[in-house]
């Protein structure tokens, strides 16, 4: 409905995940009006994302060198692995201040139904780290929905022959949430878990 | 939270209107597992907008030449002019094939809270293009909200002594909609502005 370079804005921005066609005028109006320095910034950290960010070879967390900051910091210990699906969940466990160990990013979770088995993720680079004897303790930390459940499941089976301790984190309510709000498998959870005070 | 380049890119996509923390993480990991050229398109549409898109120098609104696309054409006629806030708005009047006329965009509309009077309109360019004669009717098309009656309001007393004939969108009922839930204000614009059949 645009003449050309508005029009093509419109239409790329439409193609991110979560940006209907209503957010993408918006946006490219914005664009038009914003300050040219501010703009060419954007479009600096697009391009730098591209040509700069890759995976880290260890633990495929997102990284600028050949190894992220976290399997670089020799502050870390070498003897708790944290497995996660995506960089994403990374930061959110060091946001807690929890964990002193290594991570490791699977890139997904098992899902037939998208057809996502376990080769396609990075389960054969876990195991070869495993297979070093450094690490004790394997802590799962896949999402808890079907498929994250399904692949701390399979991992389970896969590494407890190793005699390294494998644990998943705890379900049950959220801090600050509602009782009566929870569904119920979290409460169920909640129950199956109970801690003598 | 993430290394240089990914958070720089957060960042900047935070700063974007309707674009909150949560979505530009999600943006911002789409771009880094994208195809690049996919995301070259994106950086360079952004580019262009910004050299190319500029405002028709008759009517303000969006133009890659010195003219839009609508003044430019010759088929239009030049007795109907229509008073619209913001270059979307003469996208949606197009879409509906209603109307043949021209357009004037005033860049906004008169808000006293936010400090916009007329002067930061064009308003001035407005009764420049109105004082040739060749307009016989104009359409107030502003926004049927507060700030958008007030300019309307505004545009109509000064332009009903030059003798052009002054009309304003139709309030109502929107086609589709369910009586019910249309709100009071707008079911009595509905009952005042009633058709006999």
């Amino acid at each position: 409905m645009y003449e050309g370079a508005i029009q093509d804005l419109i239409d790329e921005l439409g193609r991110l995940p979560g940006v209907g066609p209503k957010s993408a005028q918006r946006i490219a109006f914005h664009v038009l009006s914003a300050d040219p320095t501010d703009i060419k910034r954007l479009a600096a950290a697009l391009s730098r994302v591209k040509e700069q960010v890759r995976f880290c070879v260890l633990c495929f967390n997102v990284a600028e060198e050949e190894q992220c900051r976290i399997c670089r910091d020799p502050r870390r210990r070498d003897d708790a692995l944290c497995v996660v699906e995506e960089p994403k969940d990374v930061v959110a466990i060091e946001r807690t201040n929890e964990f002193r160990g290594r991570y490791h990013v699977l890139g997904g979770a098992i899902n037939p139904l998208e057809g996502i088995g376990p080769d396609h993720l990075r389960i054969r680079e876990l195991m070869a780290r495993l297979a070093s004897g450094q690490v004790t303790e394997l802590i799962l930390a896949t999402d808890p929905n079907t498929e994250g459940e399904a692949t701390a499941t399979y991992l389970a089976l896969l590494v407890k022959p190793m005699g390294i301790t494998v644990s998943r984190l705890a379900s049950g309510l959220p801090v600050g949430g509602d009782l009566e709000y929870a569904d119920e498998i979290t409460l169920g959870r909640a129950f199956e878990g109970r801690r003598t005070l």
